[in-house]
Order: structure tokens, then sequence, then C-alpha cells
């Protein structure tokens, strides 16, 4: 791409991947790998100056370590300060609106907002009406915007460096989300932006945890996990709630295990170069046998890694342009 | 006034309204204005090193946004140290004494402790025994003097702004405070506070919600909303606590709203130069319509930025002497 | 010790004390003194730039003021960053392994984990399977290294100011540790430190609370507090769990008071110098009377000063050798 056409970041939040366009998110992802040696042990690097001075507020209302410790870490090694906001202690309990908590949050002079919400559009009402920057770290079973961003950024990185080509795109990449899509946010942000992207989704569960006419999203469906290891170079594994068991969405995890876990077994039918992938937390030995989990072909950790510098991008877009 | 009287903070701590002179109330009021322009979106001022390397706790024992955070953000802009402690992981839970809490903390040498407990008296207690400087973030029903001081420098603000005099006071200012006077610590040290600035304060609420004999604070009472608003220069609203109808101290909250809340209706009896203003969290449509909170004359936003500069001020005065 | 014998510290974790060697314990104490002084009120000196950059993680699993505060102001200031992780809005809540959550905190490059956790033997697990530094800030009955640390460092200080002499070790000293030795995991820490740093300890306590042939760790035991006392330089009273009385473990409070506590009646038989110590939170007048723990005798917050101290020392050598 040349500099003439090259994108700019116009937009104030990031909601989700609905909406946004193939240069955009790849914007999104060529903007990463700057950050991504950034505090790294051997680094000498330890922060950048880029959100100096700036807020960047953590409401999370649902419990995180893992996306909430990565946008902290995001906004620190950007030179931001960081508040985090902890639903169960702030003003919701006293019934103040979202709204209003925000409006207060503002008034302090907050420039971002970084908000875990259990109500799927939660993010984008506030966005609207709001003038700081809001960023979607989840909201109900609707989008997780930022873990699909890390999932692309870290499948393009791995085929960039296998094929030693540091053009490489997703293009024609096919890649096997598996279990339960039906209430997995991951897995619609991760659809949307894999297609978007170029590759080719296939999804493998259940058929109660896969929602009626997925295939309208462009992908593939397939209920058996030997047809959808066949021929994926990537393997993305998502976690299994347990609670959905009770609600007899599935009818036993001896089950489940026996017909969708990846593990050695399952791998056989896979390619020898397939990647595995998970969101986190793992049920070990649930959906994912610990000996893949652990295994030569996971890049389980290095998609927690990329997702600091994913979510560097990000902030340093949303804030500064790019 | 000249230099030669110039008035010098020679307190260890902001325990309350009540005992303070008129001129250190004004001599909070006139050290906030230089901060509060750190950190604002469009300033270039982040921070300031007036607290550099001091350790400013906050320490709540009961659940809060608004304080805590604006606390924390003035103590950060101040280039201070800031340590959180919650009461529910604290050894408070293991039955250790809030003396004993306290000498720990300050043995670790923190400079300033920003306490809210329930049991008023707690921060007075505190600093008659301990070195570091206490400020009351709410005790009890008794004082929230740092809301005080920010209700006033938003009304002396907006009166400078209006009358476009930069030397105006509040003597005369005219100023109605609405709903459960009682149960409420902001209404106790904002009647103090106005009070002392030479404001003339009306209550009004229902009879049940006001304390008996309140006139002796050197307030006007009424019971009609109508005559409240009547001449009113600032309608400020409480929080009414839904809880309290449950104990009988209001027969309903649709009799409440019928004769108490300030909406469109009721401020046709207003003064067209009425600010609106209310502590937070609000519950809209009780105490408050929609239309009024979010209308031109509510500066209940404006509350909340000030607060900020304020509570600088106070950390400033308290940590540096001025 | 000449310079050619100097100990150097080669370890990564700071698991227990057991398995330490005299020479690594006195490296500690020796290295904090330089630390005692930073961020101290009157102190010019507010951070040294020793862990710029690093990343100490506090993951605390079960509550605690004291310690973790401590360990977030040793990381700051030496300059580190800091992040908390409660154990109670982690992923823990959803099932993740203890190996996983730390792999995931690793992967976004942390560099220190300071770990607390009710079951014996978590840090020694976690940190032969991780590259990062663990310590341990106490684990189920097990080890509390840090505050063993602490404590003799504190017993080392006064007694080299007492006997004017700066190379004064711990041998020969004299301290009796007093009450719940079987679920305590300082007396534990405790007996094993100042045993290899030539303290002769007592311990003595009701016998349903000391364990069985605690003698084999070279201690002397008695249930006498008045033998206990008597030739004692150092008088450490151990907390009373008071839930530990519910469990029948003794026969009730006032009657441990009256056998054990110390006051100034059971002072009567102790030496004059004798030291008075508590690792905190106390329960006032149960295990140490008030008079007593406020008295001239106690050094109880010059531990919890000496504690920060001590982690700063610990957290410099873990990181940068010594």
């Amino acid at each position: 791409m040349g500099e003439a056409t090259r994108t700019v970041w116009t937009r104030k939040d990031l909601i989700g991947i609905d909406g946004l366009g193939r240069d955009e998110l790849e914007l999104i992802l060529d903007t990463a790998p700057q950050f991504a040696g950034v505090s790294a042990r051997k680094s000498g690097i330890k922060r950048v100056p880029l959100l100096q001075g700036r807020l960047v507020v953590n409401w999370f209302h649902e419990p995180s370590t893992r996306t909430r410790t990565s946008f902290e870490l995001a906004a620190k090694r950007l030179s931001a300060d960081t508040l985090g906001i902890a639903a169960s202690t702030s003003s919701s309990v006293k019934g103040e609106t979202l709204h209003d908590t925000l409006s207060n949050i503002e008034a302090m002079h907050a420039d971002v907002i970084v908000l875990r919400h259990g109500c799927a559009g939660a993010p984008h009402i506030l966005a609207a009406a709001h003038e700081s920057h809001i960023v979607n770290a989840g909201d109900g079973r609707h989008e997780h915007p930022t873990q699909a961003l890390l999932d692309a950024f870290t499948m393009r990185e791995h085929i960039r460096r296998v094929r030693e080509d540091p053009e490489a795109t997703l293009d024609g990449v096919k890649v096997t989300l598996l279990g339960d899509i039906t209430h997995s946010r991951v897995a619609r942000s991760d659809i949307m932006c894999l297609n978007a992207l170029g590759a080719e989704v296939t999804l493998c569960g259940p058929a109660t945890l896969l929602p009626m006419e997925i295939e309208r999203m462009g992908v593939r469906v397939t209920y058996d996990l030997r047809e959808a290891v066949h021929e994926a170079d990537v393997l993305y594994a998502l976690r299994i709630q347990l609670e959905r068991q009770k609600a007899g969405l599935f009818p036993s995890l001896r089950e489940y295990i026996r017909l969708f876990r990846l593990d050695n077994e399952s791998l056989k039918h896979a390619p020898e170069h397939a990647l595995i992938m998970h969101p986190g937390p793992i049920n070990r030995d649930i959906e994912l046998a610990a000996e893949v989990a652990d295994g030569p072909r996971s890049v389980i950790l290095e998609q927690v890694t990329n997702g600091v510098a994913i979510r560097m991008a990000i902030l340093h877009l949303l804030v500064n342009g790019g």
C-alpha cells in the first residue's frame, strides 16, 4: 500500500468489529508491531510517551484478570495514567445510571473508557452520547473486538514468520472455531474479523451450541470434529462455560470431551502446521487437552503477549489518530 | 485583602467545616483555581510537582466512585503516590482497630489519609491521635467538608462569571437545600460552609426529614417547594436514600415527587438564573427530573470537575501550608 | 566479612527461610539499611531507580493490608510498576489453574510475582515451573519468610543500637515466641530464621497450640509464661486467631489471657530491656495488653517500617542479584 492511499484512523471509539473495514482492521494490526517489544524482559524500552498525561479508565462490570490487566499494562506502557473502577464498589450499587457515572468520570477529565459490561450494546449506547473514547472490552454475548484483533494479529504474525513473508495476509487461511459459538462474544467478533481479513472460517460444535442460520455470516458449519480439523491452518478452541451444561445445552461433559475436545487423538487428523489457539481461561482437559494447550503448536501465550501490543495500538490510534 | 493580612493555612487536618473561619474557607477556594486547568483535555499542564514523593492513602469504608476517584486524581495530578485500601479486604475484617491500622499505614510513611467512614467522628478521633494529615471524605451523618467546599466554589465561580466580577463573594446569595436534611452529611457541611461565607440558606423537605430546631443553625425552613424555590439563586437537591421510605420517613415516592421534586413545573416559580446542583449520585426523576438534571441551569458536572481542583487545593494546603 | 568472601545472591525466588544459609539471610539483612531512609518523611530521597521499568505483581488470595501494602510501596520506591490481582475478581473464580493464571501474567512481561495463598507449597510449585521471580508472602500454615526477615532485622537493628555495636549479630540473643505456634506460618519462619542467625528460641503457649515434637526444630518449650519471659531479650506475641477457640483448641479467651497474655503484670518477670514484638494485626488485650503494645519496649511499628526496607532489599536482590 503506497503512502498516498494510507488509511488514517478517524473513529472516536472501538465498539465492535462489525462495521470496520479491512483497511481499518489492518491499520490496527500494522500499528501493533512497534509496541510488541515495549517492556519485554530483554527490551531496553520500558515505556513510550504517546499517552503521557492522558487518563485511561478501566470500568469492568464483570470479573476479568486477563483483559483488565492487559488494558492496564497497555495504558501504562503508553505512559497514560490509569484508574480502575470496580462495579461492586461503585455508584452502580447506588442505582446511578451508566450515563451519569460516565459523565462524572468524564467531568474529571478521563480520555479513554475501557468498558466491560454484561449487556450487549452498552458500549455502543455510551459512545454515542459521550465525548470520551470508548473501547469495548466485551459486552454480553455481542462483541469482544480487541480479542478478535489480537487473535488475527497472532495468526498473521505466525504465518508471516513461517512463510518468511513479512507481507503475508490472512487471505485464504483456514480457521476453525470449536465449541460454544452461540454464547460467545469472542466467536462473533472473530468470525467478522477473520472474514474481513480474507480468512475462511469453519465452525464446529454441538448443534445446540451453534446458532441457527449462522452460515449467513459467511462461515462453513460442521458437527464433525475430524472434518473440522482436516485442512485447518488454525484450530481455535472456545471456552466451554460449565453452567451451560446445567441448562441442558449439551448432554454431558464426558460426551463433549469425546466428540469435540482438541487432544493428541483428534489432532491426528489436522495438518502438522495447524496452530492451537484459545482465548483463555482454559478449562484444561475439557475443551483442550493439557498436552495440546502446552504443546508445540500452541500459541495461547503469544496471544496474551500480543494482546498488550494490540491494545496499545488501539489506545494510540483512538487518542492520537494514525 | 492585602498581603499583610493574608491568611496562612496552619491546620494539620481537614475534619469538618465546623470550626473553620471564613478566611480559611476562602483560602481554600482561592487556592483551587490554579489547579482547575491541570489535566483538562486541552491543557498543556498534566501534573504539578507539589506533592512529589508524598503518599496519599485512600481509606474508604463505604462504597464510593465519585469521591474516591476525585481524591485519587487530585493526588496524582499533584504528583503524589497513591494507595487504596478497601475496607473489605483489609485488616478491619480481622478485628484490628482503626488506630492500629492507621499506625501501620503511617509506619510505612504515609503523608495524607483520606478517610470515609460510617461512624460520625472517626476522622476527628484519628486526627487527634496521629501525625499524618487526615482528610474527612464523609463520616456517618456528620460532615462531608470537601463536598461543601466544592459546592461553594462552584457557586462562587458561577456568580463571578455571571456578574463579571472576579472578586464576587457568596454574601447574600440565596441557596435552597431540598430533600432529606436529617440524614445528610452534605447538608450539614453545606449549611455551615454557606453560612460562614455569607450566603442565606433555606431548607425544604418533608417535615419528617428535617431535624427539629434546625433553624438554630441559622437557616430558614419551609415545607412548601414553591416558596423554597422563589427568589433562590441556587437550588440544591439532595439525594433521597430510597431505604428511608421503608423506615416510614416519607409516605411514598410518588408523594415525594409530587411535593418536592425539581422539575420544569416546579422551576416555573424559581428565578430564571437559578442554578441547579446535586451532590450525586442522582436518582433520576425522583428528587430531580431528568429534564432539569440535564438542563441549561444544571452545573452538576461542573461540581464534579471542580471537586478535583478543590481537593488538590486541600491536599496542597495541608501538606505544604499556604 | 572481607570482599573476597562476600556472599552473592543467586536464587531466582524467595519461597521460604527453610534452605537458606546464614550468609544469604545476612545478605538480605545487610542490604536493607540503604533502603530504610527512602521515602521517610524527612528524607530527601523518595525513590531509587533499581527496578525501573520492571513489573511487580501482587497476587493475594487472602485478605491483607499490611503485607500487600508493604510490598506495593517497596516496589514503587524501587521505581517498579505495580499491578494488583485480587483473587475474588480474577480468573480463579472461573476455574483457571494457578499455573495458567501465572503463565498469562508472565506473558504480559511480569518480572516479580508476590504471592499469598492459602495452600502451603503453592509458591514453591509455581516457582519451580515458571521463569518470573516468586516471593512467598505467606502460604497456608507453612512459611512467611519476609515477615521473619523483617523481624530478625528489627531485632538486630535494636541490639546494634543498644549495644552501640554496628556489627552485633543475633548470636545468643534469647527470643521467646508466645501463643499459637501450631497454626502460625510466622512462627515457623521465625524459628528457622532466628535459629540460622544464632538466636536461642523459646516457645510458650497452651499445649494444644504447640506442635508435637516441635523441640526437634531446635527450640526450647515451656507452658509457663513466667519461665518464658524470664531472661528473654525479645518477647514476640503471636496473633490468636479467635476462631481457634470455637474449634476447642483452648478453653476460653479469659483463661488464655490469664495464662499467656503479655501485660505489665507478666512483664514484671522479664528483663527490663526485653523488646515487645508482634506481627500484627493485634488483638488488643487478648495476646497483648494495650499498655504493652503501646509501651516503651514495643517495637511493633518499627517492624512495619522495616518491612518495607526488607522487601525492597529482597526485590532488589532477586531482580538484580547482589
